[in-house]
């Protein structure tokens, strides 16, 4: 198990930080007004502080660096991890700058994997250029799709074409008019096994039948800076039948495959936005004082300061054991790991977001701080790909099948 | 102790609950609605639907409930405890439909209490009519206020006027114009000792040098329905020194008799909306299937409606307790009660939101459910009247000073 | 809903504080001596410091204090809870002082409702007259206990006597040589509906085929002060059909019986045993100094005094309130309540427990306090009688049936 | 960072398994029923089994495994880590027969850190050869032993002599009269500077004046297979100058070096104890039904087998990476990770064993499994060398002086 930075990770990690200091955190507030201030009909678009971000951050190097292989990259999840952890820091602006935010990374991941040519030459390169955003239409209102053999939406085939019917909401991205292209997961197979009934599909934003209803919010929060949370209609939506990603029956696999890496990209970025908070904590309990010393003097304050250190330290090294495991042994071997790290990063870094918004009174619920709106995200990755207790569920169930072949060994 | 519900609260609880079916909650949709397309530059005024509310209300009795005396309704705090619960339930639009909503209630109880007759005259009655709202303006951006005396904005005397220069932040409901008046709390006396050096003083929302300078959002909320919470500049503020409410170094102690009351209030309606996420829960859980059965039956769903109902009825009993001590002994005699549910409620209900939310996924911390707003309520709670961690701390020093009396004796 | 304790309560409880001071609290450290250095082969029997004590409590009508009706003192539960809660404060003299220490109590109440006049005669004499001590006998080492229904002790008919054979263990009481009688739950109807397979039988200590195996250790403690916990075993058992209590099948039913008010009653001394807790836990934080200051003056050992009230205060309430539903609606309309009590207050007690041994260091964990010994016991009682998981799946789906009910009204 | 194990770990580690499955947990009932039957006055001597099972590992070559350098085993802490883990697994026999159990590691490394070369040849030699035992005598009960300079145990110089007053409580081992040498800290210059007026010394157990009051109890355990836990008192007790271990003034400084890896060898132990717990909570929940299913199939409980899961690893990273950083970095760049596996460990352990006990039922907390006994050890651990919060207020004060640098730099 070695967790040790390379040289080119060295290098990357001292650009970016570079870059951080000097285009990222200077821009964050004037990023948040003028995302405030887009109007409609453009009122999802991206604001001009982003595109030039992105020009100077691919000036850099600092471009699809999630993606491995050739057509990213090309980094290991080892180096990746800290990398990603940097730009949690600066969750708004910083992944979408290095075209690096979800959900785009994992659709161009999936379309990496398992798209054709065609589908390649028509998304995923625009995608990995940044000159297109995209979006994963999975979850529905309907049905509880934590268990996803419940997506209702129906894919049918008729003649060269699929014919898409259903109701999605919570798709992230796809506010953002720039979101081009989303990837639609419904049942071409309802009768067929139960993780063979669904498909994956590329339905253009522009196609017929498309109707985007509403920006879903949460907490208050609109979410303008990655594309909002959509809630999509398809009504007779009709594509070629190309556009099908692998074969019918097999989107349930290919979005298992997609959620590996996602997630440890969600929680490489919450520890870096875990750490910001202890930052913040730190930084707020010198400055205030009340009743006769800073409120860093204070026990309950010293101990949740501790308590943060402590708990983000165990949450980072499993992390990196996870991406070490994924890079030597595939996904695949380090699903437990994969289960484990999604279980203890929502809760271990919204605790943390939670003491730091304390200390900083109510100033920390509002605008002036990151900390709530990071503990809004924070919050719904405890269901983002699955709650929690679907995950500890499936680990327990694992481990107990592990502790009997040891016992009748 | 006894919290046993008299014919005159059954009478009004009947009353009340079919004001709720009637009225109130087939209106929320509704509320959020108006409240949604308000524009500017009326973007804070209050909603039609609101006004409509507030004569029905007040034509079935059901208002100024909160107010003892013959100024209000007259109830003690046991008889109000279990209609206040109830308003709760719909914290958006019940409790300003019947008069009672922070912070007017405690504005009203301190003017009732501390105010001139030209005082009352001026600003309580059109307050107990309902005609104009209030805000509360104590907490200041540059320091720890949970700590009041910290507070720096300055109210000097100069001849017949005050002068009042100062910064106040998340000033509930100010951002409403229709609140007319300010209470102001600020130092007169800043070298008389610690607790004599603050007063509080009537502004006038239009008077010279006020300026509101913008709505603090509490996670993404901006709380149009509650007038919002403003930042509001004080600069060179003059006011007829008959505006001092009490005497000059008195602001502290009638600050804190401003607290009990509003406290409890906070607690009763706290209680009912963990009633609701309660039933929410259940339906939920009923409703939805994962895995092949409901989520109502899996273990980890029921222990958290179990934990849920055990952990607010202990809650309720002590806010009844609460009620009755300060009916009975007075509000000083249940300081340490008051104290006691002011730390138990926001971690109770917020536990209770917080599982009703991940029982509804995504959806929870959405616009379509109340929880996710209800949950921001009921965070903000934990710092509303100085930090859990402040009270925490004084309720140990009495507890310990009680223990040491008995040791000796 | 009226907790208020009447002139005979407040009698009994002057009277009882005053049996605490004047003969509990001096004996406790000679009365762990006393059990400490008993001999075998009498290694469980009582000693003499108890009998003097049950002397002088009855002398002053401190007894059996906790069985309505004619046969005991005649107190409601509201009447009887402040007293238990007295007691607990020293758990281990206390209530076996006043005739009031579980099994007994238990088990005099289901003579009494279900005993026949000879069984009464017998055996409920000799007990309320603290001649003799007795057990319960229903947990079995080789199935999950807390679902009742898979107890296999079988009791079967063999002409005018009753054969049973099986296998108790942590029956509480039994090591005790003075332990006379012993009731015992197991199966006469196997084939019979689930909850009507139990039947209860008595069974007298020195029966030819009751063997006591050996003494079960909580943590490390043999319990001596209670008659430790014995595993017994039951081989070709004969006792007359007489012996029966109640009719065939009824055990079920009348061990349900059994618990509501004897869950009650572990609640109230459990409470007595936090207070203790907390006025030791305050005691020792004056008293000890470190780092400069009292950890008094700690503000982490302060977060926990004032937890330990605000906590200990609420379960109180509820624990009253279900003593007065008891007392109104009785035993099944308290049903709820009496689950709600049962789940709350190990967890609460225990809490509180661990706190005050943290205050204590090492100490507390010693023979030197009462903390760590407590704290064994409050651990225990998340599995008497059922563990919480049971008791909380249980409640969960009364609250989702009201819920239902609550909807389609 | 690189964790992985070497060829002479995993050798080390394939013979200590094998020990571990052909002579430890074969022997660990027969190792409990002898130490349960040795007689007085040789109450607290070693078991017989013990004795064979020291010469079997020493035979093996698992023999003072813990000791780096040149006089033991000179493995890393990454080496040893692992190893230490299986030991934990039977806390009472595997760390003891490999010489390897707490405190004589400590004292071991204490003395061939610290001591000249004739307390080395007098005590250490035997002490590696396992032919006697040690105690380190520290906590005192008249004062907060947590904060080291409250010791005041006097050590004063009399010609050649030292004469050492005071009383110990807590020593755990010294119960043992194999216990030869007692490690003893106290106060030699009482006026100097706070951390410079602390000495310790060596005082052979047959000295003069040294009186073994009485063995401490740890929730009920006399805990004989360790030796047990003293209360020592000191009258007069003569020494020779050269007894003391480095010079006057010194006592606290090595008081803190001989921590470290103390605490990291209780931490790796602790880790092991936890995965026994885990595999026996499998193993007990797939044995036992409950109404209608393997409690294996309950979701509550598989909640708490995936937490154990997820905390535990994350536990094992952290105590690997101090390894790690202690093997490169010495035990000083290490400090702020050592106090982290202190905080953490404990409570996590301790989760994880009360899990397991609920899990086991009224079983889990008696002598029939190994849990209770280590949950009595896990709870010592959060006061042995300082309770958490010392060490929480202890890694915050440095957070706070890392984040200031930061943000001055």
């Amino acid at each position: 198990m070695d967790f040790s930075t390379d040289e080119r990770t060295e290098f990357l990690k001292k650009e970016l930080v570079d870059f951080m200091y000097g285009h990222v955190y200077p821009n964050e507030e004037a990023y948040k007004d003028e995302l405030g201030k887009l109007e409609n009909p453009y009122a999802w678009s991206e604001s001009p502080i982003l595109q030039k971000l992105r020009a100077e951050a691919r000036s850099r190097g600092l471009w699809n660096l999630f993606l491995p292989g050739e057509e990213g990259a090309g980094l290991t999840n080892v180096q990746y991890a800290p990398l990603a952890e940097i730009t949690g820091r600066s969750r708004m602006l910083a992944p979408a700058a290095l075209n690096c935010s979800a959900p785009d990374t994992g659709n161009m991941e999936l379309l990496a994997q398992f798209g054709t040519e065609e589908q390649k030459e028509q998304w995923l390169k625009p995608l990995l250029e940044g000159e297109i955003r995209s979006a994963f239409a999975m979850t529905e209102p309907a049905v509880a799709s934590s268990d996803a053999t419940n997506i209702e939406t129906s894919i049918v085939r008729d003649g060269d074409e699929y014919v898409i019917n259903g109701r999605k909401w919570f798709i992230t991205g796809a506010m953002n008019p720039n979101a081009k292209i989303f990837i639609v997961m419904g049942k071409t197979n309802p009768t067929a096994e139960r993780h063979r009934q669904q498909s994956q599909i590329l339905v253009p934003r522009d196609t017929s039948g498309v109707t985007i209803k509403r920006a879903m919010t949460i907490f208050g929060y609109e979410d303008h800076y990655n594309g909002g949370h959509a809630e999509i209609v398809f009504t007779d939506v009709r594509v070629p039948v190309g556009n099908l990603i692998g074969g019918e029956g097999e989107g349930f696999a290919i979005a298992q495959a997609r959620l590996g890496p996602g997630r440890i990209h969600h929680c490489m970025r919450a520890i870096g936005m875990a750490e910001r908070a202890i930052k913040m904590m730190c930084e707020r309990a010198d400055e205030r004082v009340a009743f006769g010393k800073p409120l860093s003097e204070q026990g309950v304050i010293r101990d949740w300061i501790a308590e943060s250190r402590v708990r983000v330290e165990q949450l980072r090294l499993m992390v990196l054991k996870t991406a070490w495991l994924m890079d030597t042994v595939g996904n695949k071997g380090a699903h437990t790991e994969i289960q484990a790290i999604k279980i203890a990063t929502p809760s271990t870094v919204e605790w943390i977001l939670d003491k730091a918004i304390q200390v900083h009174g109510a100033a920390g619920l509002s605008q002036d701080f990151f900390l709530a709106s990071a503990y809004a995200y924070a919050r719904t990755i405890r269901f983002a790909d699955g709650p929690d207790e679907v995950h500890k569920n499936a680990l327990a169930r694992n481990e107990l099948k592990r502790q009997r072949a040891r016992r009748s060994s």
